[in-house]
This record gives C-alpha cells, structure tokens and sequence, in this order.
C-alpha cells in the first residue's frame, strides 16, 4: 500500500514531543507530509517559515519526510495531496476530546483520509509548545523539551520577546 | 511499506463498531491479523472457535484480512509475526486510559509494533461487546449493533444463555 | 403536559442522594415512578422486596412517587407505562460515560422516552449504595449517607452480612 | 405540571444540535424560554438581535418556544421568568464539569430552578457553534451542522467575516 | 522534619476554597509561604499588591503562614526558598491534567520541591476565582465563595469594574 | 510539626511506583506508616504476611518507615495510629475519582487526617500491581515494573498461579 500521511500542526515550536511522532509515522507508512496549519487563530511566535524551517532541520535524516504549509482546511489539503492518513500524537485526556471532534468533522469533510493516533512516548505525555514557551521565557532550562540542534534558534526567538 | 497489522480484541462478539476498525485498517495496512485474544480473564459468552467463526464470515468480503486467535501476550504475538502496528479503535473516553496503558506497556515489551488508535464512527461510539449482551440477553433488538450475517447465530446462543 | 418520568436503579440501599434525585423529579413531573431494576448482574446485598419497602418509607411524603420494580430492558418498561423520561442522577464524571452509552441506548429501543439529567447536590456528589455498603459492613458510622427511617434496617441487615 | 424551562445559551450560531435539545425539551415542559445570554465575555460573530432572528426560524414550528435575551444572571432571568428548569445539552465530556459547576452555582444563585440535561444525539455529539464557524469561514460545507433554513444567512456573515 | 511548603496561585480574588487549604497545608508543614504568581499571562482584576493584601487579611489568624509574591518560575522560587513541598488544591477533573503537566514539569526543573495535592472540600468542589468575578459582576451574591472579611473590598472593585 | 502519615494499599505486589511514592513521602513527613489494607473485597494474589514481607525488603534502606497491616476501615487505623496525613499516589485520571471520593468519605469518618497526594512519576504512570501480575503470569518481563530485590520472590509465585 503506498500510503501518503499528513502530521498536521501548529509546532510553534516543534518539540521532541512532535519528532517522536514523526518519526514513528515514518516507520509505518510511505510518504509523509509535515504541514504547519497558519489557518488558526492562536497567535504564533514563531513565523510560518521559521517553523517550516525548524522542522526540515529536526527531520533531516527521515527520509520520507517533507515539511509543507497550508492556510486553508485540513480536509481540503489531504485531498489535494491524496492522502489517506491524517496522523496525530494523543498525550493525555486533554487532547482527547478535541482530537476526537476534529477527526470526526474531518471525516464529513473528506472521508477519504483516515485519522490515526499514535500515543504520546512516556517521558513526552506532558510536552507541549505552550509549555516549552511559557518556560523557556521565563529563564527556564528547555534542553530536555526540544530537538537539540534548534535549542538556539529558539532561544534567541524567546529573548527578544521578553518585555523588560 | 509493507506492514503488518494486528486487530486484536475479544470479539464476543463481533459488533458492527469491530468491523468498522477492521474495514478501515484494511484501507490502510497491506495485511491484517484480526486476532481473538483467549487469555483474559472475562469469561467469554461465545467460545474462541465460534469468535473466529463470526470474524470469518463478517470479514469474507475484505481480501488482506485473516482471522487467528492466540492465548499469550499481545506483545509477543505480535513479534512473532512480525507486525510493525497494533490497530486498536478509540470510543469515548473510558476506553482511553485502559487503552493508553496497555500501548505503552507493549511498547516496552515488544519495541518494534507501535499502536495506532482509529476513532469509533459517531454512531459506534458508545457500541460494545457487553452492551450487545446485555440487550440481547433480555429480547431488545440489536440489529442495530451486529452484522446482519451474525445476527441468528448471536440470538441462538443467547437463547440458550437465559435462565429461566 | 401530563408526563410520567421513571426513576430506575438498584437502589441496594437507597442512598441521601437517590431520595434528594426523586425529590427534585417529583417537582418537574406529574407522575414519578421509582422502578428497582432487578436485571442486573450485580448481586445485591437487599431482595427486590426489601429494596421496594426502603423506598416507599423514605418517600412516603411525596405525594406523585409511586415504586415498582422490574426485571427486563428498561426501554420495555417505559414504553409499557407510556413514560416520556427517564431521570437519572449524574454524580461525577465515572457516573458521565455510562450513562450516556445507556442514554443512548434506551433511545435507539425506545424513541418516545427522553433521559433527563440531574446534578447530584455537592454533599452527594461522592455518594454510592457501594460506599453505604463498604463503610457500614466495616462498622464505620452512615447516618450522613443514607436516610434516617432506614437506618435501622440497613445496619440490621450489614450485621447478618459480616463473616466472622 | 405547568413547568415553565428555560433553554439558555449563545447559539453563535444556532446548530442542529441546539434545536435537537430545543425540540426535546419542548415535548417534556409546558412552555420553553430560549434565551439568548449576551451577558458571556466571548465575542460574538452575530448580534443578539441576529440570533434571535435565527432561533426564531428555526423553532417555527414548535408552538410552545418563545425566543428570548437577556443581558444579567441566568439566575435573576430564571427568577423574573418563574421557571423550575433549566434545560442544558450535554455533548462529551469537555461540557461536562463546566455545565456541572453552573449547575451547582445557579442552584446556590437561585434554588427554586433545577437544571435537567439532556444528551447530545449521536450525530451532534462533537457539533458546536465554534466548530460551524471554524468550517464555515474557511469555505468548508456546514449543511450537515445547521438548519436549511438559515444556512444562507450564516454563510453570508461568514463572508464578511473572512480576512483577505 | 522541618519542612517550608509554598501555596502558589494568582489569588484573584482568594476565595474560600483557596482558604481551606491553606489552612489544612498549615496544620501539616511547618512553615507556609503563600505566593501570589505574578507572570501569568492572564490579565488580572486585582493588582498583586491588593491580592497580597486580602491574602495577608484572611491568614492573619494562621501562625506559620507567610505572604509573598514572584515573578519568575515557581521551580526557582522554590529553589529559592529551598522549599521541599508545592502544595496545591484539587477541585474536579478540570484542574487535573494541567496540575499534573505542571507538578511533572516543575520536578524536571527542581528535583527537590515535590508537589502534594489536597482535595477541595465538597463544597468548594466547583468554586474559582473567575466564578467569584462572573457572579459578583453581574450583581450576583458572592457571601458563600469568598471569606466574609474581604467581601466588601471585592465587591467595591467589582462596582468598578463594571461597563455601564 | 511531628507528623505520622500513612501510606495504605494493597500492594499485591509493591511496584517501583509504588515504592517512588513511599520513599518520597519519607521524605516530607517525620513517621511512615506503609499499611497493607487486608479489608478489600479483591482476591489477592499474596497473602498479607507475603506482601508486608515483600514491602519490609523493599524499604529496609528507607529510616522513618514502618509496615502494618489492617483490616478495618482507614480512618479508623489513621485514628488509632494519630495520623495527621494519608499519602496516595494519583497515576492517571482513572484513579482521580475513586480516590476523590476515598478522601472526602475519610474526611467525614475522621476529621483529623487529611488526604495529601503525590503524581505518579511519568514513567509509572500507567504501572499497576494487576498489570504487573497480567504481565507476568504470561511470561512477559516484569523488570521495569517491580523492585529487583523482589523479582524472584514474585515470579516463584506466578509459575505456582498458572494453569496449565
């Protein structure tokens, strides 16, 4: 079967949390399609292509792997791109509901493309990019929440947001 | 990618929320073990000769799916045939922990098979093995649960079940 | 409108948090039947009869409260009594999962009547006949768990029950 | 009984689900008060003279359903209205502790009104009117979330709404 | 042992529910240093300098208790202080997962504070800051959420806030 | 403040995650009582003298905790013992409820004794004394799960338990 997979999000920024889910995605399905959503109405830190840019760095070696953006519906992108997965990281139950609401309107909205849902590791059940900002801004140590080789880049992001 | 996929669960019986999971893994996964698991501790209304019976006959219009059965760990059986995914459908919440803990616990016991969640269908998603039996049991109609193929053979055996 | 609502349960013993359930439904409708449902499969501490008899004491000043009990679906049972809703009470969320699935259940098997939900009151909010049952056999005091004209009995009963 | 309920919320748009509740609740109380609350910090995408345009619609051929606003406590409108119920859907397990803490709150605020959920249907069980507007201002098809007969009105606010 | 416990919150406004544990946290460690968080992103009603002060008026008669405030980290503040306890409340579900993303994180952070959490009291199961301030701003009587000493000091504050 | 907690359980075996919990409560309170509650209606799979045996080996480097056993309900050995704190550890949401209404029910049997909670650590999160035994008595490594002091001690135990 020669499934394509979309990981849909908005990895403001990616954290080991997302890579883990990546790259397990990878494993089990042909071509996947890392697409930074810019449709929703949280307020980013980083940019559109800071994220994109991030995330070509932290999935260089997967080699089926390519990063894309897109501004409209989920739904309406997986059918352009023929994709017949949309996967997704479930941590705790906090995720559970909405990821639920989503998949099932994705379904009425394209009921070609499946979602799938790969349990968040262990040590990343609590992860998440909010988490990462709110104490990398703070001064907090957020080497054990993010890809190394972007630990920099996104230092240098939460320096100049700090309001002194 | 040519996966092997594991559909594990009691199937006692077979309800029509099992063979959704089932039709869309097959969408998904080259080959498909449906695999009736014998060695829980529920005491079983159906025998595992009669499980696989009904899986048979439910899934004989999907062509990469087969139906076993298996006594020891889930995690070992999966090794054994070398299945890199575990399929497993997601209803409402109460599955979600159980769920949780048994994926990551065969992670750690078997590292190569990851498990992946689909999302029951809005109108599967309070549907299940018990509920069958229990409305079954007491003369309510459950053709709204059970594959039509099924259905005499589930009504036979609870006949039989009822004490008078 | 002339609406009758049935009240079901095990009520194995009626708790504070049935009766304060019953009293509230008994301001909303016309006609409130409190029916023990004796299908379950769980094995009650108190007969059916016993059960009856505990609920018609503690409900003798509420004038629309009539109590019966039933063996079969409940679903069968509403349709019978031409009933419109059936009201139930939700504790906390453990309570929210099954009773929706029942909800929804009774409405595929019998359209005609609506489950109503109530709040249990903060006080009851943790209060189940498990818990009477677990505290009173061990000899812990329940006069803030269950109503006061029953006391006696339950405890008569909870002595008999204790294995030396 | 001559119950007077009271059906609250923004109804930001009104969806299928609300006027699935609205529609229940109107079999079971004499007379159904549905009151848009424009009390509520959210902003909202229409006005209260718009929404109740909308209800008004939609709940046409419903003869005991008046459509109201009010700007203060649900508590002090309840009061003033001499209702005895107020009539809450309950969708998954997201509404759950909210509409629980209201619940308990209003019954503190006002104890001669109780509040009675009903449970979402199964094919409403994830619709909300934020999910409507999420879909609908990004050209995705709302038919299967909202009446036919103010589909048009929605989309054409929508329509104004979106950002080029 | 003579352990320092911090009770961390934004306290805006301290509620009764907030009381109770500071109070049972007092009668369990040895010194308490309630610490009003200043570097949440939510926009606060009262200054940190009122909240410190309501805080010290309802902790007056509880010896080993301490009022601060910190703008940085809880794990540095805790560092800090070289407190060994995080003491928090926990009402329902809600707070659940996100004391648990936090108590987790914090660990990560200092090793040495290990938070421990106390339940609500039934009554002030569903009680919170931001209930005080809907019901109090809208006219609604606050007397069972907040300690009786600073009741009018908040509603003074709530008379100013309101948008006429 | 000299305060004696206790730790019950049924510790059918001790986990690692249970033995996180002791030895961080050892370090907060002056005196531990680790208690094995003999009252519950669960077979057990070791016998209480087995348990505390098992638990004595596991804490023997940890000073301030002793092993009881008890088969009366908690708040009366909290009493009997002047126990200030009853210490559980809350893993996932599965346990929140149960043990929310354990803690209030104490509450109302003895004022005296508050419950006080700890987080599981992440990597226990989903560990249990039933999935230990569902693991292991199918030949499945328990090394993660248990201390290795004691591994030998309950695998002997497990091949006595197998059917074959």
């Amino acid at each position: 079967m020669n499934i394509t997979a979309v990981c849909p999000g908005s990895f403001d920024p990616v954290t080991l949390g997302h890579l883990d889910i990546i790259r397990r995605a990878a494993q089990m399905f042909e071509r996947i399609l890392v697409v930074v959503m810019s449709n929703t109405q949280k307020t980013a830190t980083f940019s559109v292509a800071e994220r994109c840019e991030m995330l070509k760095t932290v999935t260089a070696g997967i080699g089926n792997v390519e990063i894309e953006s897109h501004g409209g519906l989920l739904a309406d992108y997986a059918r352009e791109k023929n994709a017949k997965a949309i996967v997704k990281g479930l941590r705790a139950l906090s995720d559970f509901e909405y990821e639920f609401q989503m998949a099932l309107t994705n379904k009425r909205l394209n009921p070609a493309a499946d979602t799938v849902f790969l349990t968040a590791s262990a040590e990343n059940m609590y992860l998440s990019s909010s988490l990462v900002k709110q104490v990398g801004m703070m001064g907090g140590d957020i080497h054990d929440f993010v890809p190394e080789c972007i630990y920099d880049n996104i230092m240098k992001k939460f320096a100049k947001s700090i309001n002194y």
